[in-house]
């Protein structure tokens, strides 16, 4: 019976993940905090439909003002129990068509992608600690590996990758610090997704990585403490020789 | 005979790389710009004695107009040849002494770290092509390793090691995306050196720390494009049974 909190739920990812969350059992899922700056139709919809299990909670993850008054709603809305899983889960991916020397954007999307990580977890960090399960999920990606460079380089996001490496030496970070507080920090891969930022002609659907990202959330404990970890997809493991989407731990 | 830009000349690492390639016969070294935002009076003195080798250069590397001024001044100083090698050295490691939870630097230790790393390279590449030897060098650290966070988890450095992770991306990318132009981008660890940002406890002085830099440095080739290579020097190869600084790749 576990609270939720995901941030980027307007769409893709986050949205669905909350909606699957918010399908299963009340003994295993208690409440979803559906955290957005915008509240789109689907978000709307999911929270009229849910019951009361999943809550709309406005939000920007980048000002840290905003992120304070969500705490202290969901602080409140816990009546005294803890929150027990936070999934960072807000990310862009802008193009950089002209080559890296013209990215342009380097320090914004860093902001966007690391730093409101940060931001929310930092925030948060008293009430995980009264959680049950103490789960920290930072959704990052593969591009972020720099070991598997070779393999992306021709995405030309060059500001994304970089913002990726650096949330997962954050994750790690967050990860060390807290490990002895029973505390399990992951950063998980998606996979590439059918959304707005990866476009029609992805691998999976947002459902497809959803349930593979929760089979890792769920039976996580302490051992996977730090780990990044790519999301599992039954036949998706290999493609054409190549690891994909297999639940393995990424190089970094 | 290569002509050599080094940002963050006024003490530290920087300053001492520009004294040692002053020091080297013409025949390897024609000219050293050295790029700082102080002007010391130890670097002042440098210039002073070095009957015109190492030329001083304002500049702020976090600003892309002071960087731009920078590099018409150097053009000029040039006479129509290129840039050989870019040296970025910049860096600041501030103390998070409360936990990560209370980091409020992130964006700023960022900025300073990679963004100026990117703003430079961008814009001397227009003379690093027209260059014999088209190498970038980024000083990083291993302490930006994340495959080697374990070792470095008694630091209370989150930023730095985030940036340094970033910045090692940054490299990779660059690398990639100049391989086919003939450059080599490496990203360097000089080791922990006695410098203000290293203090009076680390390991190595700058000039141990500055001979193994471009003992890397000088020989690298395109076959090194892209590689994150720890310092290499003498007697300090193995500490403890533990690999230090024996010029080996560091794991991402």
């Amino acid at each position: 019976m576990a609270s939720y909190l995901i941030t980027g739920t307007s769409r893709g990812i986050g949205l669905a993940m909350a909606r699957s969350l918010a399908s299963k059992p009340a003994s295993e899922v208690s409440v979803v905090f559906a955290a957005a700056r915008t509240q789109t139709d689907e978000l709307k919809q999911l929270v009229a439909q849910s019951s009361g299990r999943v809550q709309s909670i406005p939000i920007d993850v980048e000002n840290k003002t905003s992120v304070q008054a969500a705490a202290a709603i969901i602080e409140q809305a816990l009546a005294g129990s803890g929150l027990d899983v936070l999934v960072n889960n807000v990310g862009i991916m802008p193009v950089t068509p002209n080559g890296i020397e013209t990215m342009n954007d380097l320090d914004s999307v860093f902001h966007t992608n690391v730093t409101s990580a940060h931001i929310v977890t930092s925030a948060f960090l008293p009430l995980l600690k009264k959680g049950t399960q103490k789960k920290v999920i930072n959704i990052s990606t593969t591009l972020g590996s720099i070991a598997m460079a070779p393999r992306y380089a021709i995405f030309p996001v060059p500001a994304y990758k970089i913002s990726k490496a650096a949330l997962n030496m954050l994750t790690v970070q967050y990860a060390q610090s807290f490990a002895d507080q029973g505390f399990t920090f992951l950063t998980l891969s998606p996979g590439w997704v059918k959304t707005a930022l990866g476009g029609d002609r992805a691998d999976l659907t947002t459902e497809e990585s959803v349930q593979g990202l929760l089979e890792i959330v769920i039976p996580a404990t302490q051992v996977d403490n730090g780990k990044f970890i790519r999301v599992r997809v039954p036949g998706w493991e290999e493609v054409e020789g190549i690891n994909q989407y297999d639940g393995a731990e990424a190089p970094w």
